[in-house]
């Protein structure tokens, strides 16, 4: 683009491809960046170049962390004996906010898709079988979207680990503070299905 | 944040703080950098450092560059004698794109605000008035945003380069593609006041 130089162009063009920007966000994101050198643009390129040297998934759970093992699967508070298993690693940090599961993760990687060609053997979903042995797990929590994917990896997991351990699922329902109004007829229904006593 | 570490916690953390992005997606771009670390993350990381130590406004038009005098302002393909002000660097880009302006540009990095207590010394007006002379400008083309403040400041630089020099602003009407039935009225007085035969 005519106007600045090669290496702000470049950086315009490498932040478009960022999720949640394009072109006219990222020469806007760009501009701010120069404006805030000291404050924001050193320490996020500082900050970039060391989670590049060091980030990687972990071998155990995937999540990703900055050793081999991550945090959550090294923590020894954590209850053994319970594995959450969720499709990716912003899934997991979404229970982790919500700080309700105190136990281990699994994170798939994705969902099983015919679709996209996505088999058991592209998720960690024969890593997650050899976990539930070796760690002797008594509850597999399945905390993958509602989503017709999501549903039908929950089912595969089912089928492959019937028997050997207790298998649960997230509660469906209105959402804390969702309006009836506004939500899908399938909530609702599963909301109804799922009632209970007060 | 649990879950992740420290140095992806603050890379989160600073990503957030860019227009246009909010925590949840700068944790999803995160995660997307980190997926592509060698085709984003590190270029990332190597062009923000370059772009900050190497990143300067023009010390002649305030626009962003890489040397003291932008390319813009050096290219002696550009017609001298026009000049065109527009209030922030963002706005000299949109004009370069439309490749409508061959003269040489001057940003003010503003618009004179009361309420924001933004006076012309904030600005790079009196600056302006220098250009006007030392370059013997005959045309300035005030690109001010039609807003209150933009139009305020384009009255003010009026008042200043009176009479030494033709003054012209971009019109106002119709823009391309626009459909009258989502325009406002006062876009569509503009047009109807400024109409032209056919």
């Amino acid at each position: 683009m005519a106007g600045s130089t090669k290496d702000i162009d470049a950086l315009i063009e490498l932040m478009a491809r960022l999720p949640g920007l394009g072109p006219r966000s990222a020469r806007r994101a760009v501009l701010h960046l120069i404006r805030k050198r000291a404050l924001l643009l050193t320490p996020l390129a500082d900050l970039m170049g060391q989670v590049a040297a060091t980030a990687r998934e972990c071998l155990n759970c995937g999540n990703v962390g900055t050793s081999d093992i991550c945090d959550i699967c090294t923590d020894e508070r954590r209850a053994t004996g319970e594995l959450c298993v969720v499709e990716d690693v912003a899934d997991l940090w979404a229970m982790e906010r919500s700080g309700v599961f105190k136990g281990r993760y699994h994170v798939l990687g994705g969902t099983l898709s015919a679709l996209d060609g996505v088999g058991p053997e592209e998720l960690r979903i024969p890593r997650l079988a050899d976990r539930v042995t070796a760690e002797s797990i008594s509850e597999v929590i399945l905390a993958l979207n509602a989503t017709i994917d999501g549903q039908t990896t929950a089912h595969y997991i089912a089928d492959q680990l019937g028997g050997r351990v207790r298998l649960t699922s997230l509660a469906q329902g209105v959402p804390i503070g969702g309006e009836l109004d506004y939500l899908d007829d399938g909530t609702i229904s599963a909301a109804m299905r799922a009632r209970k006593d007060l």
